[in-house]
């Protein structure tokens, strides 16, 4: 039994995962703030999957934590996870002697990545792009996650597609992440709410020219990391997926215009097939969490395995 | 021995290499014009190797061609090589009887991609950005060329860095390839010369404003394939190679400019050091020969025997 946790800042999402590579376990909770209040959490979320019955009794190899931070290289040290309250935590030092199984720890847009190309079928080549408060994509191909030469593959968020664009909190202009990401237009929107991100689609389909600018900036910002994805690392399919997804259909209706106009324009970008490549990670996905589970698993694993269970589950 | 030749637009370099990864015979010659041409030039420069000292009497184990056009996957048939009058021809099936030794078609930027890395000492991970008539890259990594789904990996020329930017040849507007293809700027400079782009550096030398534009839009073209390229494959360096990177030390030191300036402006950016990951493939190298001789050989190789050859000799 394998368990994967994706500790997001406000909820933590936690699988089991059985030898064949199914999930037949998962809970979901609050995350606590701060050093002391995370390690709770990922206890308590350990501890509640175990009471379940599919779980109870059955030994945990191995457990995978998807963090929003960044992993010191070869450790399970978190640095920087700054939505979760955390300026420095050695997991694997803290938690592993508690739960008496290896901790591996993951970057949460990667284990994401990891887990949606398992639930994609586990084969050829994708990258998963995160639209949350800010973006960033992990690129998965032949089964392997890219990781790079200094951990910042995939941090397309920080290419600048408008020199003439907003300015992004990195302090370039023009950032994809300065259009499309849900902190950046949240700022600019600066009407407080829940979901800032849908209020600036709902004003702009009640007519506000500020919401529509916005709502034109983020299908614009999406549509430029399909294509940096799909121009550099040549992906068969890019998967959307975090918090501005919950738009669901009106922001991919909004993608696919903006990706249809460059085909319109180009033949070479028509000879792409952008539109068909882009899809949706489904709202509820447990791909974090799965992805955690799997992607540094000690003992490799049946990566076809789960995701022809998930299939026919 | 094997054997491998880069067919450009004007010159064929064609190397052989010895069994340690070692390059023992070079010879340059004129490309024929058009597809019977093209086959002549290459049997013409595998017998003049042949006729090298340290060469003569050795078999030859496979041939391999870098050729600029679109290789169809699996097979070495080449579409669309308008540089070089061809429309299509069947490699393998013309030259292979021939010269009695496989034949294997590799696009001349992946080659060339290949052979920089060899050069480069072998190991991490290198993206090599290819500065000629047109702006595309190759990305090898753990001593693999990174091939994509699609075979479209690399061609960051036509991602899009300024909505307001210049027209380019694929229909969008501010492509990489329309602010620094050596095409592009010699079609905006619409003076004829031998080296359009050293005219445009003179010119600005001299205060011309066009080409201070234009020599200021290659050396925004070449940092923003450098950003593209590290921020979606964090490759460890950045290679330049091609045509215009006859400009040297002009080149680079407007180019390191471009990536200083954004240094400069984000802390982030300033944490990627990309100064210190470009470098300039030395003139006259063998890159693109040599990938093309050790990329498709069916007995895989020494890859870091070559290199090390390489630094010592």
């Amino acid at each position: 039994m394998r368990v994967g946790l994706d500790v997001g800042g406000t909820k933590t999402d936690a699988v089991a995962v059985d030898e064949g590579g199914s999930i037949v376990g998962r809970v979901r909770l609050a995350t606590g703030w701060g050093a002391d209040a995370v390690v709770g959490t990922v206890l308590e979320a350990v501890a509640a999957l175990g009471m379940q019955s599919a779980v109870t009794g059955r030994p945990i190899e191995s457990v995978g934590i998807g963090i929003p931070g960044q992993i010191e290289p070869g450790s399970a040290r978190v640095v920087h996870a700054v939505n979760l309250g955390v300026a420095e935590l050695d997991l694997a030092a803290v938690v592993g002697p508690r739960l008496g199984a290896p901790i591996h720890v993951e970057n949460d847009v990667k284990a994401a990545a990891y887990g949606a190309y398992v639930l994609h079928g586990g084969s050829g080549s994708m990258a998963y792009l995160n639209l949350g408060t800010g973006i960033a994509a992990g690129i998965v191909s032949d089964g392997s996650l890219w990781r790079g030469a200094r951990g910042t593959a995939g941090e397309v968020g920080h290419i600048s597609v408008d020199p003439s664009g907003p300015l992004c909190r990195c302090g370039q202009r023009g950032c994809i992440e300065a259009l499309a990401g849900g902190g950046a237009i949240a700022e600019r929107w600066a009407h407080p709410g829940a979901l800032p991100v849908r209020d600036v689609y709902d004003a702009a389909d009640a007519g506000d020219g500020n919401a529509r600018n916005l709502r034109a900036g983020l299908a614009r910002g999406v549509a430029a990391a399909v294509r940096v994805l799909v121009l550099t690392a040549d992906v068969d399919a890019v998967v959307l997926g975090g918090g501005v997804t919950a738009l669901g259909a009106r922001l991919m209706g909004d993608v696919s215009a903006e990706l249809a106009a460059s085909a319109e324009a180009s033949p070479f970008m028509r000879s792409l097939h952008l539109e068909q490549r882009v899809e949706l990670l489904p709202a509820g996905s447990p791909a974090a969490a799965l992805g955690a589970a799997l992607v540094g698993a000690s003992t490799g694993g049946p990566v076809r395995g789960a995701a022809e269970a998930l299939t026919r589950g």
